[in-house]
């Protein structure tokens, strides 16, 4: 095998109470990743075809960059040569950067013939991270490469955690096309929490994970309330409150904002209510005069994958 | 019925990660109350059985403001007589106040043939709490009254979830008899907790709801991690950090500090290595030539019970 396309999910990440904690993965949307062995040592990026303006140098491209560390990992002696499509917008809180790097890391151990772990994919997927953000984080890259809903319970070691979906869980995502760069909402958070609004956090983290566990629904609605990064970075989001009121009028469990936003995203039982809530956020976004794209998923059981 | 003898078991509250939210119930290890209906509004505290120099007084006793509380909210002309049997120590950070709070609310609504809801319940039991500690926390209440683990998701609206436990846990526990009063040991932790530190524990708290569904006995342990509030109390326990060393070399998955302590846990798979850390508990308890008991208790199913 010499060449291969593959795909990775858009992810929400954080899912209101797990903080640089939880993720989980998308259905459909996501990048594409076109992967053509080279018989020399150079890795050549065909320009990106999609929205943004991403770079095509290998050392200042997420997906060069991960697929080099790969290649020197496996002290190869071949290149590649990767057309990628995005799916995911850059900027959309959708995990633009993780699809990406994700895509990478899969396509090129499936090339390969695998001999990386999940968990050393993972951590290749992270270099992409860290070159999109300065943090290489896993929230994102975990869901997109595995599939479902994760935690990361510890980065040092890196501990992954997979955590089973109910069957009628449905997400409605709202993407205002305004850009909201990760730097930024991240430098806005407070560095310091109140220990008492930490214990309510960590509380609604509990019940999350067991309301997954048990398939109870409500439970799980109730528990997605963020006390600590929600207040902050809603200011960056024109409407966030009047779109997340109006979900939950449309019979939405819960919302959140999607990774550092502008995305917003809601959880329902069922697709008619993750319809409902689409309808509620195109006419709430539409009145609010934003630009915007709306997706309703499953919780994709399946992450990167072979197309 | 005019009669009834109850018992409420002891609790680990906190459970690491936890704090203020998660919390389990031992087996056997717990307070007894019998209680007898009079004719007249009174209430009247038999001296207490055991140690410890507990008010008999009814406003000032445990028992009798949860009972008081009970009898005003069911409009009652009848009164109580209350004898209580003491298994818990005070101060031993084993529930000792919840277990008195939490026999006394289950009796009393076994007398009057049941008109509270469990949930009522662990809320009368709350202010036996707050008498107690000034603060009406929840997590020794809910699984003395409810056994098995709980978690508090929020008090308001009270919020408790019961996760279930895998078969083969066990908890060995040392109890050091120093006195930690749970005032002290909560005023001297920190008010702020750095974000980045907070998210760490959010991540325990995943990993460890996680591993309970799962029975992944490893997850449990690797989750059982406090970063927030053990380096600040465990000051207070002479030892600390050797008891859990040695616990851990004999195979228990994890330690921590059984809610404001002294006492210290730990969780093992199976009862041979429970036992294991009970003698590693004992051997370095000896050494260091503090007085102690130590129990080893599967995690009890049933909570608060007639018996």
């Amino acid at each position: 095998m010499n060449r291969i396309k593959a795909f990775a999910p858009a992810t929400v990440a954080n899912v209101s109470c797990g903080f640089d904690v939880l993720g989980f993965a998308l259905d459909k949307v996501g990048d594409v990743l076109e992967l053509e062995l080279l018989p020399n040592q150079t890795i050549i990026i065909d320009p990106i075809n999609g929205p943004g303006n991403l770079s095509t140098e290998p050392e200042k491209n997420i997906c060069g960059v991960v697929a080099k560390a790969m290649l020197d990992a496996l002290d190869s002696k071949q290149g590649l040569r990767m057309k990628l499509t995005k799916g995911v917008l850059p900027g959309s809180g959708l995990g633009s950067s993780a699809a990406s790097a994700s895509v990478t890391a899969f396509a090129v151990n499936e090339l390969f013939n695998k001999p990386f772990s999940e968990k050393q994919l993972v951590e290749f997927a992270m270099l992409g991270e860290k070159l999109a953000s300065g943090t290489a984080h896993a929230d994102n890259v975990a869901p997109a490469l595995l599939g479902g809903f994760t935690a990361i319970r510890s980065y040092d070691p890196l501990d992954i955690i997979r955590i089973p979906v109910p069957d009628e869980l449905y997400c409605t995502v709202i993407h205002p096309k305004i850009e909201v760069r990760t730097e930024l909402s991240r430098n806005i958070l407070k560095k310091q929490v109140e220990l008492k609004i930490a214990i309510k956090q960590w509380g609604n983290v509990a019940g999350l994970v067991a309301g997954l566990y048990s398939s109870n629904y409500d439970l799980i609605g109730r528990s997605l309330t963020d006390y600590i990064i929600e207040p902050v970075r809603s200011r960056l989001i024109p409407g966030y409150y009047e779109l997340t009121k109006y979900a939950l009028l449309a019979g939405a469990l819960g919302c959140g904002i999607s990774g550092s936003g502008p995305s917003v995203f809601s959880l329902s039982k069922g697709v008619p209510t993750a319809q409902k809530v689409a309808e509620a956020f195109n006419e709430k976004a539409t009145l609010l005069g934003l630009p915007f794209d709306i997706y309703i998923s499953k919780i994709a059981d399946k992450g990167a994958r072979v197309i």
